[in-house]
């Protein structure tokens, strides 16, 4: 396959920078991290008046690489885009033509930025568990890092989802004054307790693989197998039931009979332990512990309370929370997220409007579950091109 | 604890009791299994006229022992009734003063009926992977045969939850003269491509635990990571979303403030380690690979076309499977569950009426979720108590 990269609303070959930071973060749990490096990429222009920078937040999963091709990917067959290409480059929802585009990949990642894969300068080893906790808000911190460095004082625009949409709400929260325009997509201001559940398995996955060894495996073998569970488990949860039905149903990979054994034969096991086999090539399993814990913690209403009660879960003061927020929102949920429900959205949108902050939302119809935030590209964009008008 | 054995709708001591069939049965896969033990207990009297049998069909981790109590279990702690005792006994949904009922384990099972985890007569060593894949279908001709040990020439009314209920959908449609009533529960005439996801990340995550060792692992330690997993997994499946929230939330199992590690901490997360933790100590891996294959496998509606286009899932003939049907049915459903939703259950009353055949339908409220027909025991025993007169 030719790769087009001149193709109409392309932003063509990118590359992932890296911002050092020499000093170190103060973390929530008490912790600090230092140094700190940061991936990132940038698409478009800043405007001299440094008024048009679009920051763009990653899931679990992903990366700074947020759209375009890099070089080395064109030399392979298939080479593939950045996460959010659809959404990214000339005339598209973040129009490279009039925004500045910067993606960073999170701190506790594995795609470039300090996370529990990098040499610990205290010890001259891997981190590995020695990998402090980071929460949604230390990463928000690291990102603050790299805003500056950039000299941008200002975000046109913060939008992310799944993850991305929790970042994107604490930088509203914390940074009212850096924050215009905040889009948050199929996410939430904490998890439920099923979505928590969900993270604990996939970390049990990973944690009871003999090849885990309490973290200590960058020398040895993976644990692969329970990275590999763990990323099943979530891929369940990213697709809805219809949409499960709609693109597997009951059918078998090769065959029109059964095998009668326990090789995977279903066409919905068959994409699972792909799906599974294809994470364990490029993430780190520890990475997984860091960022599942992270969403785990994440509670943005529980914040307001946290200088008198601890940064604990027993606070419900989500509106307290929104309080000193400035942004205006575009929030948007999809019809069948089962993992981020709308009624999450829905909370979130009461808590800012009940503190008279300026709100769209828009439950997007879609039979693709979670998943949609990176596949309803049309919808989206067109609300967002109008938000951002 | 003292037990009350003598209380109320209590059925009081029993004890299991084992059929041996010393020949064999052609299973659907075309392999024989035989000679077959098959563990069962009894409750209530039969009549001389042996019209009163009631016939029980558990689900995928339970057992023979549906109601009242061992003998050596009231020596223990906190001993713990049979598994539906709620709904079996003296004046209970199933009246043992008015029925005699008949609960078997299945075979692929590990609860005293012949399993993976039993001797292979043909080898002398146990079973493990060189037992037979078998299939609701089979489950439900070794279960004939114990009727027919019985002498028990139809069932008054067979009835269970989850596989329990895919089996009482079975004996309905290949034994309609021998099946006067069938109540299935919280099932379905086949898994969405959903569930057959979750049943395949469960073995995955039993198959790569290195002591799964192809199956072999009797002599040896057994696999408890992986079905630990498996069985968390299943846990997160059998609650709902309503249910985990109003028992869990985000509170904290031991603390008013975060770990910052990776100790399970959130109640969620505790409990289904607990959960994972039980299940190891009674349950075996092997059982778990061929009961969940065996769910993944059942298609009612692919049966009717079985002579033609072999036993596959390409059939969508559900209601052609369901003609020569002739019992009574109440069918029930519950609102919460995702796993077996209630739109399966109305495809099963579609089917069963446009053969003209008497059906009840009630979707019972509940925010139990899958679990419910373990726990909702007042509507089902008041709609039970009414459809059994």
């Amino acid at each position: 396959m030719v790769v087009r990269i001149d193709e109409a609303g392309a932003v063509g070959v990118v590359e992932t920078r890296y911002f050092d930071y020499p000093g170190s973060l103060l973390l929530e749990s008490g912790r600090e991290l230092g140094p700190i490096r940061l991936a990132y990429e940038t698409y478009g222009t800043l405007t001299p008046a440094k008024d048009n920078a679009v920051f763009i937040l990653h899931a679990l999963s992903a990366d700074a690489h947020a759209a375009g091709f890099h070089a080395e990917d064109l030399r392979k067959p298939n080479a593939k885009p950045g996460w959010w290409d659809i959404m990214i480059g000339p005339g598209k929802a973040f129009d490279t033509d009039r925004f500045y585009i910067v993606c960073s990949n999170i701190i506790g990642g594995c795609m470039g930025s300090t996370g529990p894969n990098c040499l610990n300068p205290a010890t001259g080893n891997r981190y590995a568990l020695d990998f402090p906790i980071v929460t949604i808000g230390d990463m928000v911190e690291a990102e603050r890092l790299l805003m500056d460095h950039l000299d941008i004082p200002r975000w046109y625009a913060v939008s992310g989802g799944s993850m991305g949409g929790m970042r994107a709400l604490q930088w509203a929260v914390v940074y009212p004054d850096r924050v215009e325009r905040c889009i948050p997509i199929a996410t939430t201001h904490r998890l439920t307790a099923q979505g928590i559940a969900f993270n604990a398995v996939g970390r049990a996955a990973i944690m009871s693989d003999p090849n885990w060894r309490n973290g200590q495996y960058y020398d040895d073998e993976e644990p692969a197998n329970g990275l590999s569970v763990a990323r099943m488990i979530g891929h369940i949860t990213y697709l809805s039931e219809q949409s499960m039905h709609e693109k597997f149903g009951r059918s078998l990979r090769n065959a029109v009979e059964y095998t009668w054994n326990f090789t995977p034969e279903f066409s919905v096991e068959t994409y699972l332990q792909y799906q599974g086999d294809e994470f364990v090539k490029r993430f780190d399993a520890n990475s997984y512990l860091y960022i599942t814990k992270a969403m785990d913690y994440f509670d943005l209403g529980a914040r307001a309370e946290s200088s008198a009660e601890g940064y604990g879960p027993q606070a419900e003061s989500l509106t307290a929370a929104m309080e000193g927020v400035s942004a205006r929102f575009l929030v948007l949920s999809f019809s069948s997220d089962w993992l981020f429900p709308t009624s999450q959205s829905r909370e979130i949108v009461r808590a800012l409007r009940l503190n008279g902050i300026d709100v769209s939302f828009v439950e997007i119809q879609s039979s693709y579950g979670h998943d949609a935030f990176l596949l309803e590209a049309e919808e989206i964009t067109r609300l967002i091109k109008g938000f951002l008008q």
